[in-house]
């Protein structure tokens, strides 16, 4: 029976959350520590990049508990990725998801600690899941050193901070956002097919299909930061203008950069059709990314 | 033909530093994260750590070469832990090691970057390591989250920072020093027991020996602050009285200090002479940490 995506996507939350914050508890560390770590993990959030491990087991009909903690895992790098960005040094954000930045409420050096907590317990998470062979594991963990390290989010991280208030090309663009976006959400992807036992030919496919959907996210952000609701995606519209950021719609006019959208949505699920099995949650996830308004 | 322990040090930290950087300027990623990273891997030091997983290597007779990528991901975790340590909102240090800090080059978002891709590819140093097994490589890198993370460096750093102008017990100051530095030394020394295929039985003795290695090192920190030369040490001298620190010497007087570095190091050189090989060149490391001008 086919389960319906909004099921889908409510009950792998509740799993993910469930256990992120069961195993942040179960630590042996300060208290306040910990509640820094807690704060931002429970802060909410789409849940997008845990939820593609498991929809990686789904569409190989394989048990998703496989991947539980593979996908707390690149949550925790995601939540560090977010504490450490939003740190007065860096974006100097007071606000994320309508709630005060981990550094607003517990101070820039706490804020450090907790995100180089995450990161490095994200790793422990891997390494100490007994489900899949002792192999998978370490392909797993080289795999997230090379989505979230210097070759992947670090890099784009590093790539965005020597572009600011810069007037970037299209290909400047890309290789911040391949970097910063897709390379983690590729994970996500990429490790719930090896989890998976997917074919090897279905893993470089889906390789090539998250740095489709990754770019497609990034476009429709840019998008939404012009044409969305304040409201729905929780921070002011226009601020990209404000800030003089290169985006796809300031490259390419607001209709190029709806094209490049349509392009790359297509490009992934042609893919996604190319598969050993039938990918329709996939499918659907794809759809929900192109025309999400928040 | 016994080495003598000046020759086995010198040699150790010249194939580490050359292993490092070759290491990181393979890295595909933006030439600025590259430097920024080389520049605080390159600034010296004693290299204690990393000199700890060759040096039980040698214990057991085994190749020194199997530990290499192993010490340089320590010595990148202990690195990474400097720069951000020395962040304005942390420690807020302008020099290290008689060079400026790391965000005093690079800009604080560098340092917290360059260490962030320290710690995340400290990992991929050990997973991509084809020499041990990968049941070894796992529990390296169990035992290396174990000692960097929030059960271990992280945690111990929180606690110092909650216990900064305050006056701590014996037993807070001893869980501070634990955690924040005999952890990650005794990572060194178990990754290289676990490396050097020692005995279990060995490899317990090994873990209780690095924390009296470990707390004996911070006490002999902390008497150097007092009674060291300050062209040697490379700060000022007294800096901990000056900042109401609460030391070793502060708690049991400086005496009292000597005492309990001498029965740490005599715990610790009895738990070498019960191993089931000879520990010569571990028991020469024990003295030179015990008796150190810098």
């Amino acid at each position: 029976m086919k389960m319906k995506l909004s099921d889908f996507l409510d009950q792998s939350k509740e799993k993910i959350e469930v256990a992120m914050s069961s195993y942040v508890e179960s630590l042996n560390t300060p208290d306040l520590l910990k509640d820094a770590m807690l704060y931002s993990l429970e802060a909410g959030g789409k849940r997008l990049r845990p939820i593609l491990v498991l929809a990686l087991l789904h569409t190989y009909n394989k048990q998703e508990d496989i991947g539980i903690s593979t996908a707390c895992a690149v949550e925790m790098i995601h939540t560090y990725s977010l504490i450490h960005d939003d740190l007065p040094c860096m974006d100097d954000d007071d606000l994320r998801r309508g709630k005060p930045t981990n550094h607003k409420v517990f101070g820039e050096a706490m804020a450090v600690l907790a995100g180089d907590g995450l990161l490095t317990q994200s790793f422990s998470l891997i390494v100490n899941d007994s489900k899949p062979s002792p192999e998978k594991r370490l392909r797993i963990i080289s795999e997230l050193v090379y989505a979230a390290g210097v070759e992947g989010m670090v890099g784009g991280q590093v790539a965005d901070m020597e572009g600011e208030a810069k007037s970037l090309s299209l290909e400047q663009l890309q290789y911040i956002h391949e970097h910063k976006t897709a390379k983690l959400l590729g994970f996500s992807i990429v490790s719930g097919a090896i989890l998976a036992d997917a074919p090897e030919d279905d893993i470089e496919k889906l390789r090539t299909f998250a740095y489709h959907l990754g770019i497609a996210f990034q476009i429709r952000d840019d998008i939404l930061d012009i044409e969305g609701q304040q409201e729905l995606i929780g921070k002011p519209i226009g601020s990209d203008i404000l800030n003089e950021k290169t985006t796809y719609p300031s490259i390419l006019t607001i209709d190029g950069a709806k094209e490049k959208l349509d392009s790359h949505i297509k490009e992934a699920k042609s893919l996604l059709n190319s598969l050993s099995v039938k990918s329709d949650l996939l499918i659907e996830i794809c759809d929900l990314i192109a025309t999400r308004n928040h």
